[in-house]
């Protein structure tokens, strides 16, 4: 019997009109879907892609606990992917719900690395959160030989600064309760009238305001973009 | 009577199947599409959408001269935002098409920094080449608390040296005609083993090898990947 393959989806950032046709024509085929979702509770990328899901499709659920320790997180992702290589052996295909792009800071790279060895996986890239955020901040990222320098909020307040100290356009992901620390930063090097502040980007619930305004405690699903403004080429 | 919107709609990186529900949904049903073409040749986004453009639809054609130069270009797109700005002005709405994401790397900025103060202008984020080549490739990109490293090739060696020095992740977008000196600048930080070269990611021509084996001439459309390879947590 031929295996089954092993898709790893991407949904964009949350507005379901920004799935691909590709991610929506394999989802709405699909026998078995796989997502996870975070402490028991709702999985984003499942109701990202409500609307596509067949009603008799079998789901397999990854719940994966909060927690930034390497073991119980680890554990979730081996009964994850032995659940999908059961379903792959007996010759079906998976496919795995990933919010945004599966490679982009994505937690797909976790069955990848289990899966990818033995099993055919085929990932299918989506529209990220930083190009949304951009977009609907109506912010330019990078143009012509502009540099982008991607960094995630809990990085160290000392490697923040020398790394957005000298670099062009910065787009800072996963800022949640790391804002105050993000905000000091940007403000002591002198960027904080070109910060902005995204939340949730393409969902209902987004929230765009000038980093000076945005609030304390932020959801991990926000980011900060400092971009150079008017390019000088025009 | 109301003005237009201005549409700026990411295609993603080739496939056609990677455009999203919502561009799609507006091609679709578009009066008038606008599209930039290089140096008189055939418009790649064009080629993207062809089989969604409305046969009735009226087209917006930009040639861009082929030059590195800045009056002729900058001469296109003030050309091409006058004819924009005239259908806006008498009510309709125009559909700009533009490969991969508007605000990365994308022509549509030249429209956005000339329009947005005049009309209302909605960007569509699209699938970006960045994530298509890594999913391609079977590389993830980034993951929890590492950083991304976006440069485009044709910038000078000593600072690709720099940048490429100490990063994690690195994307080196536009390799074309530069790829002989970033394979001497990533053989010489030792890296060369670890750098994928993906050309027309998601295309029927979509080519990947080492970069040690790729050619001296590649298109425009080429990437080269430095990707940290197995995840530590896992």
């Amino acid at each position: 019997m031929t295996e089954g393959v092993l898709f790893g989806v991407g949904l964009g950032p949350g507005d379901p009109d920004l799935i691909t046709r590709k991610a929506a024509g394999l989802i709405e085929t699909a026998q078995v879907i796989a997502y996870p979702t975070l402490a028991g509770g709702a999985s984003l990328a499942r109701s990202i892609a409500a609307d596509l899901i067949p009603l008799n499709a079998t789901e397999i659920v990854m719940d994966v606990p909060m927690t930034t320790s390497r073991p119980p997180a680890q554990a979730a992702y081996d009964k994850g992917a032995a659940d999908i290589a059961a379903v792959l052996d007996a010759g079906k295909d998976v496919v795995c719900l990933c919010e945004g792009d599966p490679f982009f800071y994505g937690s797909f790279m976790y069955l990848h690395a289990r899966l990818s060895d033995r099993f055919q996986v085929e990932v299918i890239p989506g529209v990220t959160s930083l190009t949304a955020c951009a977009a609907r901040a109506g912010l330019p990222l990078v143009a012509r030989n502009e540099r982008l320098t991607i960094l995630p909020g809990p990085l160290p307040e000392d490697e923040l600064t020398r790394r957005i100290d000298g670099a062009e356009s910065v787009a800072v992901l996963k800022v949640g309760r790391h804002l105050p620390k993000l905000r000091a930063v940007i403000d002591k090097l002198g960027l904080l009238d070109r910060a902005v502040y995204i939340e949730r980007a393409s969902m209902p619930e987004e929230r765009i305001c000038p980093l000076a305004d945005a609030p304390d405690t932020a959801p991990y699903f926000s980011m900060i973009l400092l971009t150079k403004g008017a390019d000088p080429w025009l």
